[in-house]
């Protein structure tokens, strides 16, 4: 089965809008054994439209295509695709009804717009959407089946996993792909590949390697496209087995799971309570700690202290020691991680104070110095960062750094 | 001039990554008046990027590639160029010593990986890279323009910055494009276009009108791409000035401008300061408030208080009122708000309690319940907002929902 995806809007070619519902259709196809073949981003208009629909109705079993359903103008799916297979309008009694009982709701009347929304082409069959007033829409063309579906992503989603989904696995054996991710923190990429070299050069032909960098960490990713070779269960573990005694201190996960799940895991498992103290991360680390639900349970609040006075006034940070020191040094971050486990009668801490830029830098702290001190009870440690000069890459690097130093800590502290 | 941008990487056809290079390239045309024709992501595969650039030859003056220029095996950018030109690969010199001084800088030596991705094509021109280790690469065909470019962000946003865009505006007349963007927050799309459509209907055909919603507000953007119609800056004018006048409250700003830097702004403005206390948002305003450059000089800080222990303890909320009430409740986001203006000496506060989900939800407070409260000197406004089902969505609306009541509440304060 191949799969191509159209997304369409002008805003997406000029930038106004980062294309992520592409990314997630690609991962729910990959689970499902289905590697998309190609992504397609066109213009709101009409010749583009049809272009695109001719390649994919040839090397597509399946095309889902996102956008310009909504209701103004800018709009014109609908339109191009009656153009496409040739067919007029008709209004769809079923879309209409949702559409009023969802804008009802919202304590709103129908109007104008909302009706012509639930206009759709004569030859659609109409899938529910329970999030929203566009109509979901299902062509089929020899035996191919095209998904017209809105833009807007928890829309997309939900009609994806209700009615899509179900659909494409009830017309199409999917073919199982198993991939095995393990997520490391700490060393560059062409430095972690000269260390897993003679490693990568024996792995068997059937597995697939691939190393995705981010500010995250790097995600080694090992691929079986194909299940009928003989014991590929077992070659691929004892690969995998072979890559943790070579980097075990690297290590943080073998889930896609992030490293903000990971440390809320391990905090929850340990029975520990954090809180963080921080200043050029701004709430970074606490608002990744509180995206998982749940958090409350392990995760008490943060103190973002932003200026020295609030990093005297409330974290309690010597006044003689920020004027000594200066408020991005050793002392400063070992007081604040400490200070606030106490404030905050918590087990764990995390503190961050650095030069986020792209000013207040200086020849002794250029831009990119970031101290970082954790907190596992009574035991603190701190580490120096020499990061790059972009605010908004030096701010996630000290967050996940911070994040890293802590869950570090705790499995040397309580695994060990 | 048409442009089209081709990405590489299998781990964006299976959602590993977010393909935001496309956006940023869309945008940076966009503004030097180009508007980008298609964006097509494709697998890591020589048969996928020869049908690609067989098709962008034809459609496009300049195609701009991203990715599969890392120093690891699933890289074959380099290797499929070579037999799409039909030429071998020479080692760059100039490549391999910017390689050295680079590797050298993080305190690494070279190695066999960092030797390898100097390189390169025999038919390419080297553009330096002074981010990273990949040699950014530039082909000519026909008079038509490639370039080859790592897939990560910083690297290849330096080398279009400093070398591609500059060479592209020496090579072709670019023609300029006009959007004017007037973004506006607290009104869904389908009841803003029903209260503009008469002043839509009446706009010229040459402004072209879109409607770009996302959780942090609804972009109205206007656009003309025909700058030879007599009179156009005028006659645009009238149309901006129009829509002014029909919803002046829900207009924050007429710059392309997140609602976190207009906020910023108007508090340095009128030299003003903010500190958050946030419980469902987990220190999110005050991460987004500390995005913006020289923040320090309007935000002191946030006490993010995710527990009811907190509130009281570090807030000061009477433990009769959360008792009473519950931590969702007007009287606790009012009390959070004034106690924080007062705890860090600050005029400006925004406070949020909220139900983000999946659970703690009840038949009184279902998911999605959320009390915000701003305070500005004296005065505070609260209100209650009921959000929808999904904790990141929620999240991100109760942020810009308070940022917005705050810029509301200084405009009406400070501007009439």
């Amino acid at each position: 089965m191949r799969a191509y995806i159209i997304t369409i809007g002008d805003e997406i070619l000029i930038g106004q809008t980062i294309d992520t519902n592409a990314a997630w259709l690609g991962a729910q196809f990959n689970k499902r054994g289905v590697q998309v073949t190609k992504i397609l981003s066109i213009k709101d208009e009409e010749a583009a439209i049809h272009m695109a629909l001719d390649e994919a109705f040839v090397f597509a079993d399946v095309i889902l295509m996102t956008g310009g359903l909504g209701p103004t103008l800018d709009d014109i799916t609908k339109q191009s695709l009656c153009t496409y297979f040739n067919v007029g309008m008709r209004l769809s009694e079923s879309s209409l009804n949702s559409v009023e009982k969802f804008v009802k709701s919202r304590g709103y009347f129908l109007n104008e717009n909302n009706r012509q929304q639930a206009m759709v082409p004569e030859n659609a069959t109409i899938i529910p959407n329970h999030m929203g007033t566009a109509p979901i829409m299902q062509f089929e063309k020899n035996g191919k089946y095209l998904f017209s579906m809105p833009g807007v992503p928890f829309e997309m989603k939900d009609a994806m996993e209700k009615s899509v989904f179900p659909f494409i696995e009830s017309k199409f054996a999917l073919k199982p792909v198993k991939h095995h991710t393990v997520m490391t923190f700490g060393m560059p990429e062409a430095f972690l590949a000269e260390q897993l070299e003679s490693w990568a050069n024996e792995l068997p032909e059937f597995i697939h390697l691939a190393y995705l960098p981010s500010p995250k960490g790097i995600k080694i990713r090992l691929s079986v496209y194909d299940t009928n070779i003989p014991e590929w269960e077992d070659r691929l573990e004892v690969n995998i087995e072979k890559l943790r005694k070579l980097i075990p201190e690297l290590i943080f996960s073998e889930t896609d799971q992030n490293l903000e799940t990971i440390l809320f895991q391990s905090l929850k498992k340990h029975q520990l309570h954090l809180a963080t103290a921080e200043s050029c991360t701004g709430g970074l680390i606490s608002q990744l700690i509180t995206s998982n639900p749940g958090s409350s349970e392990v995760f008490k609040g943060s103190v973002v202290a932003y200026s020295n006075e609030i990093k005297s006034k409330i974290l309690g940070v010597s006044e003689n020691v920020l004027e000594s020191e200066g408020a991005v040094s050793e002392e400063v971050v070992r007081s604040m991680a400490e200070n606030i486990r106490f404030l905050f009668h918590v087990d764990c801490s995390i503190a961050v104070s650095g030069i986020a830029g792209p000013g207040g830098g200086s020849d002794n702290k250029p831009v990119g110095t970031t101290w970082i001190a954790v907190s596992v009870n009574g035991k603190t440690e701190s580490r120096k960062f020499q990061f790059g000069s972009r605010r908004d890459i030096n701010t996630e690097r000290a967050a996940y750094s911070g994040m890293y130093m802590l869950f570090d800590l705790i499995k040397r502290t309580y695994e060990q």
